[in-house]
């Protein structure tokens, strides 16, 4: 049994608390928040759930050996950092840092001091991602040409961080995951149409080294909701939509193959159409597997499959998207 | 009454004709092809067309008062010239040329002989097209912010061209028709997945002067037939999917707006949604309306909508995308 | 501030306790079930519910100005009875009872007891179900020719009622609400395919007074959930689907018009063809507007929109379904 | 080589033609219409079609092995008739007459004959139906409990027959088809909303020997296009809707399963959820295998799949849903 702590209880901090109080394998939570009217909505909900006075006591506490950072993205590398000063495990919610340097420096002190550091990109524990990456693996799509992904929506802005550092951490972590790479060069449109020097919608272009290019496109401006990526490889292509509740995942057995040039030297195309097959997809919450998966990670010294490596990744992808943006769309290398 | 004629009966000079005989202002359509077959195909099945021995007999003939060049992408340049140079009128398939250096020549010749040079970029004769420039030029949507397009399916490979030059002028016509300019900035990141040297998908940025951006995806290697352009504007937003039958537009009446800040200087925002409507559309064939209107230009000495400005607009436009591509990706100013 | 009793703290039970406890006029809520766990994770989830030792105590007790009662089918009209019995206000679950007679007795006991008696028919305070009926009486479609209705998924086959009382209460209820009036008759072809004697599938058919047919179609053994209405009228159609979150109505301007008689005594048929609009309809809890209209029609004495009439009318037209099933289809007049 | 002769070029009739015309296997097509406009029409289109003065002179005619009819429904049986009596075979459009006792009488003459009657039930030559038929004879589905089916539209009246004699034969040949039976008992409510006298809408239910039941529900006043067949079956479920371009065909692997009763004499229900497929369907005109198997039929003497006793059983169904129609949704047994 082990005992976790949680620091922010605002949007997000309660989907972590009530997965970890339904969980099994923890016997106690303790949060904090530095607006106690949350604390106290949380406590009215999950009687069982104490309060640690501030963040100071919750990461010293005896009765906490692990922590949950869900509190602002700019907070993210400052308070990760103290937990693991104080010895604590620590899962920080995506993204992991606001610089690069921040989380190499999170992931340096988590292995000198020999702790758990995890991240929340919650999609890579999703049932249609993982299966999509099994599909990928086994080779059923063949060589993934390319991938084209959408998430939009008539979203709430945010007040500390573009759309890019709100939404774009969903499907780099997930497009990074899938084929096993980050990219090689990042370019990136957008434009602050509702506030000034906040982008709320942009068209980023992702070139991979093994050949892979993918188009990502992300937006709070739109209307009607969409999260749909395109998977096409040189056997079949897939659909994953998001908002689809039945068919979250069509596989399409289609492809055009090149045939070698016959004696006239011309080249021959085939098409080639099949069925289309939405594979039954286990249905539970991601979230409660993540956080599983944290406990398994620091209670074994199992490596994390979302770990700071695969958080530093999507920052350094998100920086190059800021930095592309600034510039006008100037291809930045990785 | 006027006199037509075709030269090139293959993929999409039979709609051409179709349309011409079915004209009532048209009393003559004389074709021409290098394949005999293709000409006595179509004569079986109007038996009123008359064929010309070929191109020079069908541009020179007194039974032509304007002609229509529905040949491949890289004689129409070309071809349109000797129209021109004949004294006729010419109508060219869309892309007019395959550099601007070349559409530029074709301008030139027409304005200097007083002959009508039309494009046929068939989409802006398309009601759907028609409707929602109407809405943006009424200010409906308010200031365009972005604009999205997708036109990718399993689709045929050309031998010739590229994917950006077989798809591409479709929504590059239609964006700067609606915005009414041409980009400022196009960038583009593509792939030869199939056939190497010929991109087959493509995503493609652009920056437009008057602050709008837009973003068009296009490919010939996709599961299904997506052809969906969203228009997001300060007042309102659209979805036009042209695979749709029924509501091939949906206008959405939805917002965010930015309050001025109050005297705690926190901004505000308010989000509006209200009616989706999706209206009633006209229902005629563009390829119909495009015939009809270039015969009233060179009837009236009218200037043609798709005129060969529009047609240069876009061949730079492709051009560019060509470069950026070639480029990696480098944003390339027009 | 008013004092709610709950009967029943199953499936169903528990959205009524939390819209009481939620509720700000409602001050304290009692509950009680035969078995104890689940007044126990009641309390749990709501620790200042109260629990009664059992029904006889809830239904005298002081703290309990009335009682909602959300327990299976058979024993709805006798708990109910004993709560009008007690002296107290009723809100019982659809359906009211499980025969007509039973529902009549109900009506008149709280006739006579000066009691509010209202049924759980919740999509009569649905958003779209109100839009609709607000249409319909504003003539907006003219004369309702009919109406179609299809509420199928694989659900959850229930062990002591058929689908037709499991799940045509909703349809049965929207239906005469819009339409203002009871059907004359009833027809029902139906199968017990999967538990013999437990029909899983009806189709039924319906004529009222006023001219309009209906079809309602319900299933508990359909491959996707649909949830789907069509209501056709001499003046607009209108697509109801509950399944969709943003455009859960469409109003089609369409139709047929008979022109009279020409002088050759030729009919002429126009057919109209306009706008879609989805209209932008009020976001809320159903349930929740239900629980307050319980309390100001209790408090206030004023006429429960879905009162013992109502809910006869739904229980009677059950019955004739029932009826007709049994006799193979026959009409069932009423 | 045969020698086709087509009787009325009206608005299905030019549809034989054209496959008549294409059709390796015919040397001669001779047609006929009341009308001289609309036999002119067809030669212009079809320059080697030949013109009879008449249906006399056309079925007389030794240059005619067959006739194809194409009449309105009301003269189907006195025009077929003639053709056999002349001594050729004959292919009547659906519904092959306006009683059974008239289509009892043209499969007798036939058999007199030795000729040749087939039905134009084209659907049963249409790839995903015969798909589906496949699955349901190899057992895929399991026992098939029920077919739900909608066709609806806002559709063009019909002059001189109900939506019933318009629409219906399309559902009914499919259903009696897949299911290798017809009704035992048939029952339906409709509605003459527009004209007096021709219903436009219909609620069909039907009941089989086999222990299935079907609905069938057709409209000509309906907001959209709906084209859509469920059938669920003991082991799967599978939905056809032919608006579908792609996914015509779906396949869930879905269904509710009956366990024996434990020792505790408690039901089990189980529910089974796998994947969803998408068939690919072969792709080609159904007409013209229609008229291919016409042809292999009447030259080999092979049993037409659309004979005269299918069609028959589909006039006998029609009558029923009349006679229920009129006597106010009566169940009609067969």
């Amino acid at each position: 049994m082990v005992k976790i702590g949680v620091v922010g209880c605002g949007y997000w901090g309660p989907n972590l608390i009530r997965n970890m109080v339904e969980n099994s394998q923890v016997d106690q939570v303790t949060v904090c928040d530095l607006d106690p009217r949350k604390v106290a909505k949380i406590q009215q909900r999950y009687p069982t759930v104490k309060a640690a006075a501030g963040f100071d006591e919750l990461v010293r506490s005896a009765a906490v050996d692990a922590v949950l950072v869900a509190t602002p993205i700019s907070t993210h590398a400052k308070l990760g950092k103290k937990v693991l000063e104080a010895g604590k495990h620590v899962f920080i919610e995506k993204p992991l840092a606001p610089t690069a340097a921040a989380a190499q420096e999170l992931i340096e002190l988590a292995a000198y001091k020999k702790l758990t550091l995890m991240v929340g990109h919650t999609f890579m524990f999703s049932p249609p991602v993982i299966r999509i990456k099994e599909e990928i693996d086994r080779k059923t799509l063949g060589t993934v040409f390319y991938i084209s992904a959408m998430r939009v929506n008539l979203g709430l802005h945010q007040k500390d961080v573009s759309v890019v550092w709100d939404l774009a951490p969903h499907d780099f972590s997930i497009l990074f995951y899938w084929l096993g790479e980050r990219p090689v060069t990042v370019s990136a449109l957008g434009r602050d149409s509702v506030l000034r020097g906040i982008p709320d919608v942009a068209f980023i272009n992702m070139e991979f080294a093994g050949g892979a290019i993918a188009h990502v496109q992300i937006s709070w401006l739109s209307p009607s909701k969409l999260r749909r990526t395109t998977v096409v490889g040189s056997q079949k292509m897939l659909v994953y939509d998001d908002t689809e509740s039945l068919e979250k995942i069509k596989i399409f057995d289609k492809g055009v193959e090149y045939k070698n040039p016959d004696t006239f030297g011309e080249y021959q195309l085939s098409y080639r159409t099949g069925d289309i097959v939405s594979p039954q997809i286990k249905n539970y919450e991601p979230l409660g597997a993540e956080m599983s998966h944290f406990i398994e990670c620091f209670t074994t010294g199992k490596k994390p499959l979302t770990d700071g490596e695969c958080g530093l990744r999507v920052v350094e992808a998100l920086a190059a998207t800021d930095a592309s943006l600034k510039a006008g769309g100037k291809v930045i290398r990785l």
